[in-house]
């Protein structure tokens, strides 16, 4: 059927702190076909998206992505790799066009779902979803007690697995990092997998994150997260052969699927952490899925932000049985936690398991998300590209 | 001195066709500081990359692009080194900011050069300029017969080296490729160089591509261009492996160090060619250049567009004389041949010396671009974030 709207909503908390917590704005992008929406969100910035999605064309090469959609129907997994291709063959020079696509492919992998009565994930050719163990993800504390109390309360809360980043490490001295690090440990005990994310904060400096490989070992750190920038290849494979050996994750910086392949291929990581909101959408992540199983690297999702950004995130490798770990975000501001009507909840288990109602299995609740809306305005040549459409 | 003031202007030909020619608009960067001011030029999408300098912030990593000049000072390369980290640390989930960034950068060298009276590639640490020998660029003909002609024509002109690319080459049969080729080489003659650019055509094709190396080598190819899209490292490598060897050039998509160095290690290339307007400016391509000196990969430059932009694309590798080969725009529209009033011409022996005068050695004729000049106005909560500026 034909595609016949597809509409981009600019929503934010009222202040935006100069804090790294990406759940404070969000671009939400609806598409509607046959009597039929389907939702997406891009983990990008809202702004300068809607304005690749509307811009005028430069070039053949780097033409709006809206081009793409022009004209298009939906009506099998066909349409959608189709759609994916006119985006990369027509904006490769758009550098901004994969955060975009990454909205507008979710948004098409939860329509088709509507539209075909079936979960995305059996859309994706997996005969079943597996439960997923979720970790929390938080900051650590300013000092190593406050590290201490924040692990113990993971703990009391019932969270198996617990990931602490950015906060203070790094920027001191390595003994005040081994003091967090066996802080959390000390808060968790020493069944919990403990997980350590510096957030690319040592650049491409190996000399600091190799200061430190000996206390994250003593901590028993399940894995050490983005110590340096995304692509810088030589870093992250010369950190994965030093002693003791830490097992690395990352990918979360990803764009598209080359730029993982060549992390899976070239940085010596154990796990590979793809956001379905920038990599391009859930096509781009689970063609990532299916090669980090032969090439035997664990596939995680990236998810800070609301819970339809978690589902498109955990549905790529939801039928991989191995991959057992999913980020859950829980310290998610009002706006991304009032999203979706629905919660996707750990059972008593512990465990996540999505939902096998049609697409990404949540509605969305567009009356509650008016009050975050931010009106939005883009004129060129004295013509309107852009203005907020009505939610 | 302080930075006074960063405009962007957004420039386009009345009509811009859907065909691979990148000088159709422009978006070019002023900057100004002490009574002097530089110039910079964007090989991007001039909408999408004016709402990512100025759209509202995000979280701490998804700044606006501006927020990373605010206050700074230009006096020594430190400062520019100095905004280009602010830039890569506060604007890491902003997809577009290597676009942003690169005309930024470019504009900032140029006003560095003016305010200590020194051409950029001095400022590099370069002790000379050495010449390069240009290429002409154009498209392939519909047949044959009009490839050879086209060919024919820059001999006659004077061009040592000319590349054919896009056109017909790769959408039909081999056997008509290989006329296509033989058909350059014959309109070249035989002492001339002849490189042959697929512009990204095969996607991952490794198959297409080695049907027609042997036909390369018959028509003494200097090299294969972007036969693969960016960063398919493995399609590359693969290529680079098969017999007859064909040496293979690639890199104008990259949008950072990393992407290239990435390219460099492991895509099999002897030439890696780098568009400063994409990459991050000035300050990544010379780290590039410096990188490919060691690995023995010869750096060569992207240029389709402007003079700004040839000048700030061929002062990072000025001063290394074994790169002797420069990409020279020759089919570039009105828009782009107005920018500058002074263009950089082949001298009598055809070939092509950078100017001694301060900065980038241009002037930019403002008077002449206000005709091309897109009004474009943003508004978010009713308020006016950009406006197009006074020319």
């Amino acid at each position: 059927m034909k595609i016949e709207s597809v509409d981009f909503f600019y929503l934010s908390m009222p202040e935006v702190l100069d804090v790294g917590d990406g759940s404070q704005d969000a671009l939400l992008v609806r598409i509607r076909a046959g009597g039929h929406e389907g939702w997406g969100e891009c983990e990008a910035s809202p702004l300068t998206s809607i304005a690749g999605y509307v811009c005028p064309m430069s070039h053949s090469g780097c033409k709006p992505v809206s081009w793409a959609l022009d004209g298009m129907s939906l009506t099998s997994v066909n349409d959608i790799y189709k759609i994916n291709q006119r985006v990369h063959e027509n904006c490769f020079d758009l550098l901004q066009a994969d955060h975009i696509l990454s909205g507008i492919d979710i948004a098409l992998w939860d329509l088709l779902g509507k539209i075909k009565q079936e979960p995305v994930f059996a859309l994706l050719g997996y005969s079943q979803s597996y439960p997923k163990l979720p970790y929390a993800s938080q900051l650590f504390g300013d000092i190593p007690e406050e590290t201490f109390q924040k692990a113990s309360e993971s703990k009391k809360q019932g969270y198996k697995a617990v990931k602490f980043g950015w906060g203070p490490i790094g920027k001191l001295d390595a003994k005040t990092d081994r003091e967090h690090f066996q802080a959390a440990r000390k808060g968790l005990g020493s069944d919990l997998f403990l997980m350590v994310d510096i957030g690319t904060y040592w650049g491409e400096d190996t000399g600091k994150a190799k200061q430190r490989l000996q206390f994250l070992k003593e901590a028993n750190v399940y894995w050490l997260e983005e110590p340096f920038v995304n692509m810088s290849l030589e870093a992250y494979k010369n950190l994965s052969c030093a002693t003791p050996h830490v097992s690395l994750a990352a990918g979360e910086g990803c764009n598209n699927y080359h730029q993982a392949v060549a992390m899976m291929d070239y940085a010596g990581l154990k796990f590979i952490q793809i956001d379905t909101g920038r990599v391009g959408g859930i096509t781009a992540a689970k063609r990532i899925a299916d090669r980090a199983t032969v090439q035997n690297i664990t596939y995680v999702n990236h998810t800070f932000t609301s819970h339809l950004a978690l589902s498109a995130s955990v549905q790529p490798f939801a039928g991989i049985k191995d991959s057992r770990v999913c980020e859950y975000p829980v310290e998610a501001r009002a706006l991304a936690n009032e999203i979706t009507k629905e919660k996707i909840l750990p059972n008593e288990s512990g465990e996540l398991v999505l939902s096998n109602k049609p697409g990404l299995g949540l509605s969305i609740d567009t009356e509650n998300l008016k009050k975050y809306l931010v009106e939005t305005e883009i004129r060129v040549k004295g013509k309107l590209l852009y203005k907020t459409p009505d939610l």
